[in-house]
């Protein structure tokens, strides 16, 4: 039986992850797998050490005879970025190369070109470490789920925002503090835009949202708002009404067609099981209209949980190319303009219920103020607690937790009150995430 | 292309779910499948109405038809027991059509016997519905984590005994009332030995331990405590060291190369996820050398959850099939013969901390005997509390939390212990679960 030939393109610590793998588990997988893995090529950025499983003589700095070389089966790309990683991969798939990608960036600019390109070639095109690391979500939505109507994705896909939401809550961190603790352990980047702001997470729920939905994305349509806004205040008050607050990403298919699609820290019930899915984990649930929720949660990022979903997806690619079955999973189905391009619920028409806090000044009437405002604009409250020093002349905090509103009214509720002469700071909303 | 020709084994409420899901998401399903279902021959044990998606005219009462049809590409045997399924399954394979089952017992009794004629005949047999229903536990092991070694699986794969045990949990039943309440919902049968026995755990366990070691077991090499033993007090007392008792199932790879197995109520942390895994839900931990934890959770049982398990198999056969690729995941990887023979770890081997309880006479010196009993026997404790009337001549209930220990020396001690003119009641002890 051949060999399943692969080259590499990225050599980081995910690259070398998946060479340590493919060494340390050699025996293992070729029996998983029916045949033997062999790395003729890796293409790195540049020249360093890169440990005891990169043998130097493979490494090179230029990716083109990797691309041409015909006896190359697999192109796996672990080097990030949308350029050049997305030519790259054009051209191996142009020549009937299958690929392994753990590139969220590059699939949710142009995952419908290479998906569409790799189909047209009867080539594979396999991404499971895109989305939450070492959680295999993707094969869940691909196949596992294949016979089911998806009607809900929601999860905490971005470990930074989750393990710095989670420090402030265990410990009182402010967010600065906790930014810069995840800085030093490396669970955040010198410059963390892309995790806190929510950017990373919104790259992965439109991978997310194609495989369940068939959906064709801008990442403009899905509404992004990152964790920075979310003060040590909020998490405290929270927590005294029941709820944990998380970094969510949703993807629901609504009932007339449209996609409710966002990204954003939401109170979570601390009955929920993703109240308990602290620090750097990652955890998706899917609901199923036939198999209902199932939850998934594991490491979501680092080199190794990483590297074991880009090593089973060669496996499985292999199989396929060992049996001669490439394409055998077909992509069209998951691809939109065959199904449906999506239309997304705009944010004012979302309904959920709000967690509200306001700085208001401590003088008589200034609680009907608020009510008035809230009601006018059909925002009904559900419960609330004010807190303030009545010997001061300081703000106190008003906080609520309104019945199921519009966020439209909400938003035109809160915009009326910026206006009194009560209010001393902007007011703080947030939506609850039902479960 | 050419149609994917099923014949299906039993037709109760599983069937007719798989019937209903074949038919409500045809459209797509065959987009995902690149290919159309077709159901040829249903055998069921008797005529009765089986709802609005199964037609009559497909329906016969004799499996020999539909094994001998040449038509027919995949049998799906959702029957149950070992006999008459083995026979059907076995005459199914030896004509080398693929099978797709969801039969939990006969996998435990006879899977190695089936899986080696899958593969020496090259058809597939897949079996995702067999354990944890609608979580898709069995494809996260032999596909996404295949590049792994997996060095856990711990869970709750007993829908009636987590059920039951939340609900004594919850309202302080006692197991008796949770039991009753469980048989009127459905959630247990009228026997319900195999379930609250521990022994559907078991073989759902040898099933996991098959796909994550290649363990070839006897069902008797399962250590198998039910949850019968589990009473209202003990719910309580664990509560007040902020535990919660679950009904775990453990397949642990020992680092001398044996196993760990067993199937018994524990004692989890309130932290832990597991302890949020409450109701009919089913919940498994798979932990890999390289990914670290991963946790899969969602309904167990159901003929809902299970049909979207069996026929996502089937779209996976059929993906097959269709490409002319049947046994393309090498099974032999997965068996026991070629790997190794399953050692399993005595359980007085088996070390952890133990939750005690004790009903002893309130006499002064009492504490000190249970202790010296305890310390003999290399018994060290670590918290301990102490209940009971000083008025009345009641035993009081002493309980302990012990170090880490080796089972034998536990059970040394308790037996000495039992000996003892203090003691009121026999002890009980319930081993605490590291997280």
């Amino acid at each position: 039986m051949r060999n399943i030939r692969i080259g590499m393109i990225g050599c980081g610590v995910v690259g070398q992850g998946i060479m340590r793998l493919l060494k340390e588990n050699a025996a293992s997988i070729e029996g998983r797998l029916g045949g033997k893995i062999e790395v003729k090529r890796i293409v790195a950025r540049s020249k360093r050490d890169r440990g005891p499983f990169v043998p130097p003589d493979l490494v090179s700095y230029d990716a083109g005879p990797l691309l041409s070389d015909p006896d190359i089966d697999i192109v796996v790309e672990v080097m990030g970025g949308v350029q050049p990683a997305y030519e790259h991969l054009k051209r191996a798939l142009e020549a009937g190369k299958s690929v392994v990608t753990a590139n969220k960036a590059l699939l949710a600019a142009r995952g419908h070109e290479l998906i569409e390109l790799s189909e047209s070639r009867g080539a594979d095109l396999y991404f499971e470490a895109a989305v939450a690391g070492g959680v295999p979500v993707i094969r869940v939505l691909r196949e596992a789920f294949a016979s089911d109507r998806i009607t809900a994705v929601r999860g905490i896909i971005n470990g930074t925002s989750n393990y710095i939401l989670s420090r402030m809550t265990e410990s009182g961190l402010d967010f600065a503090s906790a930014l810069k603790e995840a800085q030093e352990k490396g669970y955040a980047e010198a410059d963390p835009t892309l995790d806190v702001g929510g950017g990373d997470a919104a790259h992965k729920l439109s991978i997310l949202a194609m495989l369940a939905y068939g959906a064709k994305l801008e990442l403009a349509q899905i509404s992004t708002d990152g964790i920075d806004q979310v003060s040590a205040t909020d998490i405290a008050f929270a927590r005294r009404f029941g709820y944990v607050i998380k970094p969510l990403a949703v993807a629901r298919a609504l009932a007339d067609g449209s996609l409710d699609l966002r990204v954003h820290p939401a109170l979570v019930s601390q009955k929920n099981v993703l109240a308990s899915v602290n620090g750097a984990l990652n955890a998706v649930y899917i609901e199923g209209a036939a198999v209902g929720p199932c939850l998934l949660s594991g490491l979501g990022a680092g080199a190794m949980p990483t590297a074991v979903s880009v090593v089973s997806d060669i496996v499985d690619v292999g199989r396929n190319l060992l049996s001669e079955a490439g394409g055998r999973v077909p992509q069209r189905a998951f691809r939109a303009d065959s199904v449906k391009v999506a239309k997304v619920q705009p944010m004012s028409e979302h309904s959920c219920r709000f967690y509200l806090r306001f700085a208001v000044l401590d003088r008589s009437g200034v609680l009907g103020k608020l009510a008035s405002s809230l009601g006018k604009h059909n925002v009904s409250i559900e419960q609330m607690v004010q807190e303030g020093h009545h010997q001061t002349q300081e703000p106190v905090s008003v906080v609520m937790l309104t019945h199921p509103a519009r966020e439209g009214d909400v938003r035109a509720a809160l915009s009326e009150i910026a206006s009194l002469d009560i209010v001393a700071e902007p007011a703080r909303a947030l939506r609850i995430e039902p479960t």
